[in-house]
């Protein structure tokens, strides 16, 4: 069920340990997609990573939420200066391990194991391939890895936490910019606030475009959930967070999922389901239109960059 | 779909219409049961009620969340010694009038409305009956005193709000009492406040006893809630926050019906469904029991308390 990933981080490896994340552009400076940033995407809470900069590992993750949509980190500051600012984050449990190991050491037991395709390292040499920042790799190398690091894998014990620090913090931040920002009347600041938790002005303006739930046709209102489509934290000005055309009401499920972007739409309606969840949990979960209704231009517009930056296939 | 109330505060109408909410004992000093604090429990998002005290009329109210347990306001002090500790709230967005009335100006238009059961005023002089804190009234009434008022309900154009201030605030106190009981280790603090979110050792602790969701049959770890069957926010002990018996793993909405007390279950496993939640919503919110398991005689004392406390039949 779990995944097992590689990353090399090169000169960034100190921040993303010490932050609890790793961290890509989108694209290549070029422009072209790479599936090793792809692979952010693929990430799911609960997969297991190696960490790998330098020639050595010096620590193991547990991956405790979804990728997000999120600029460059600050604290890369000229390190990542040839990255494009827009980039996928995906939050990292790490473990630093007692004792650094050099894959170099047991090259003859790894070399076999590498995958041929995307592989993180050089079968014949041990040195990390240019451009692999992040690959899947097999338990079995996750496994021997932890057997050379000589403990247990103390994460196989935790349990995967449902929220993550890290967009709390960046929500945190957002918000005291808001509530600070002397540009906007008092009650626009406190509505963008409202805002984030499906409140105030921008329920209201859900509910006279969306009575009921898109996936179950729920209409209980106290228990549905006003949720933006382009999320609060990516939305770029104070007309995009309180915009009823951004917003569906959902149950909380399904809300959920869709935030996850485990789930999205089509502008016919039509319910698009990520390949990340299996077809007998997403039927228990609820998540399916029988009766798709188009939605407008202007929810269309929100719901591409949904299927975009949000939704992941 | 609304319904309509009216609360005679009495010396408590200063700090409840402050504080935004209304609060009784859930039993008469004697011990015994009262309809009109009963009443509290009645109450859903959406309903309207008219605040009264000293025989006049200064506000009208908005219910923004459905009553919860909760200990005595502590700025009634003096005024409220009488009662027992243990009450019920309901959280009320007041608006107060631009023009205070009182009822027995117009006691020819209102009288023949009251109720003959549970009445709040005495037809006779409009004085306020005697134990009566929480009455149901018709639309009727409301739309009357509305008319006297001489605006127009604004409340009618606000949403509901999907958490409540007050609940929020009790739980950031509580919070900071636990950050600093210096009686507790920093590492048992910091699982007390993970425990809320249902995260940390409360989630492993729960995960040990549940695997699936009680009501859909989902497994999908990422997507599950560890829920308090007792709330958190009403435990009296460590024990009992980090206590795996008294968590369950529901999906968000059944989550959600459990938290507000709209579903409850028997220790045999089988679902109690509040009479507030029309039956063809609670199909689409997905909470039925095809597979009831019994409950563990620890799960079921949790139970107990959440069917007494929490449930709202």
């Amino acid at each position: 069920m779990h995944q097992f990933w590689w990353v090399n981080h090169k000169k960034t490896a100190a921040d993303e340990l010490a932050g609890g994340y790793i961290w890509s552009p989108k694209k290549e400076a070029s422009g072209a997609r790479s599936q090793f940033y792809d692979n952010l995407r693929r990430m799911i809470p609960g997969d297991r990573i190696v960490s790998y900069a330098n020639g050595t590992i010096k620590a193991i993750g547990l991956v405790t939420d979804f990728s997000m949509a999120m600029p460059k980190p600050t604290e890369f500051g000229r390190r990542g200066v040839d990255w494009d600012n827009d980039g996928w984050l995906v939050p990292i449990k790490w473990q630093t391990n007692q004792k650094t190991i050099r894959p170099r050491d047991f090259l003859e037991q790894l070399s076999p194991l590498l995958p041929r395709k995307y592989s993180p390292l050089q079968a014949k040499n041990g040195h990390g391939n240019q451009k692999a920042y992040l690959s899947e790799i097999s338990s079995e190398i996750f496994d021997l890895v932890s057997k050379k690091i000589g403990e247990p894998d103390l994460l196989m014990n935790e349990e995967i936490e449902s929220t993550s620090d890290l967009l709390e913090k960046a929500t945190k931040i957002l918000e005291e910019e808001i509530l600070l920002d002397s540009s906007l009347s008092l009650t626009a600041r406190k509505q963008l606030i409202l805002a984030r938790r499906g409140q105030g002005i921008f329920r209201k303006n859900v509910f006279l475009l969306e009575k009921e739930c898109r996936c179950t046709g729920a209409k209980y209102q106290s228990l549905l959930i006003a949720g933006h489509i382009k999320p609060w934290i990516q939305c770029k000005t104070s007309l995009e967070r309180l915009d009823g055309n951004n917003g569906l009401m959902l149950t909380p499920t399904i809300d959920r999922l869709f935030d996850k972007g485990l789930i999205s739409f089509e502008s016919s309606g039509k319910i698009l389901v990520s390949k990340t969840i299996p077809a007998d949990q997403l039927l228990k979960l609820g998540a399916k239109t029988d009766n798709p209704r188009p939605f407008s231009e202007r929810q269309s517009s929100y719901l591409t960059h949904h299927r975009e930056n949000v939704f992941r296939g």
